[in-house]
């Protein structure tokens, strides 16, 4: 199988865009996270995404995180004008935190990838997949799928603080190892 | 609260962000869905995304969707530098259909917002978020959440075909209605 634009724009179901439309961002994905401070230090140190805004609700006993692979001096310093920015960024991870849940025994959330199923992963494409997977050993990151399990050489698998997957990949073909 | 970028920086487990993370891109969520004409139409349809890769594994029972709201004229049409572009993009939604789901009665896939839980929903901004929401009404789509339902009269959520919640909000603050 070999897709052209043309052949995608004829796949059953596809529709032209319309002018509706137009404007639209996917601004983000929501996880919830039992411990924030464990998920925060996975997807800022491992993973190289800022903080770009944050906010409580103590009487509702919950706290949002809005993560994103940004350069940090673009971040605005007004709360306004950054919960727009934000809001207009693709890419962009929310973290739900319920108040309480880090101190559960265990796992407190379900990855998606047992019954019952429905989300399976994010996936984060690096420059150099190779590279990063040594780093990700080297920080004791676990691993779902290391590029030397099974069928598939090109993709990896690691696992945040709640177990959800993070598929790592690379744009452009490995080079042979 | 108000934050700015240098209280952000402070938060408990957030770490400045390390050289080797550079390039990373996060690029994609991906979701299981039932029936993937259904659910073709309502994200290229409803949420003006367009199909940017596709990919069969017939001996697997199973294909892959990438979506991404783009320009269509960007979209390359060379299949290998399209998979890269792909890869490069920042919020690609990649859905996968196991064949043959799509006959099964019922919903198929768990949407993370019941027990047990872990997922939340994808979100998408818009601009006009009173014209998006009457469109979706027009349009016949299910909401989980009107405008005008509980507290926060700014957000809606709307659900895909499988009944994953599709979080619809605007940059900019309402005007007063």
């Amino acid at each position: 199988m070999t897709d052209t634009a043309a052949t995608l724009a004829s796949v059953p179901g596809v529709s032209a865009r319309e002018a509706a439309t137009q404007g639209f961002v996917f601004n983000h994905t929501m996880l919830r996270v039992k411990d924030a401070k464990a998920s925060l230090d996975f997807y800022t140190r491992v993973l190289g995404f800022s903080l770009v805004r944050h906010s409580d609700f103590p009487e509702a006993a919950f706290s949002l995180y809005f993560l994103a692979i940004v350069d940090p001096a673009e971040i605005p310093d007004d709360d306004a004008q950054r919960k727009a920015w934000v809001a207009g960024l693709q890419g962009v991870l929310e973290l739900t935190h319920n108040h309480g849940t880090e101190s559960q025994d265990g796992p407190v959330y379900h990855d998606g990838n047992s019954e019952p199923r429905g989300f399976g992963h994010i996936c984060v494409s690096v420059p150099d997949l190779r590279a990063a997977c040594a780093r990700f050993e080297d920080l004791g990151v676990p691993f779902q799928k290391r590029l030397t399990d099974g069928r598939m050489r090109d993709i990896a698998f690691i696992k945040d603080p709640d177990g959800y997957w993070v598929e790592v990949i690379q744009p452009t073909p490995l080079a042979d190892a």
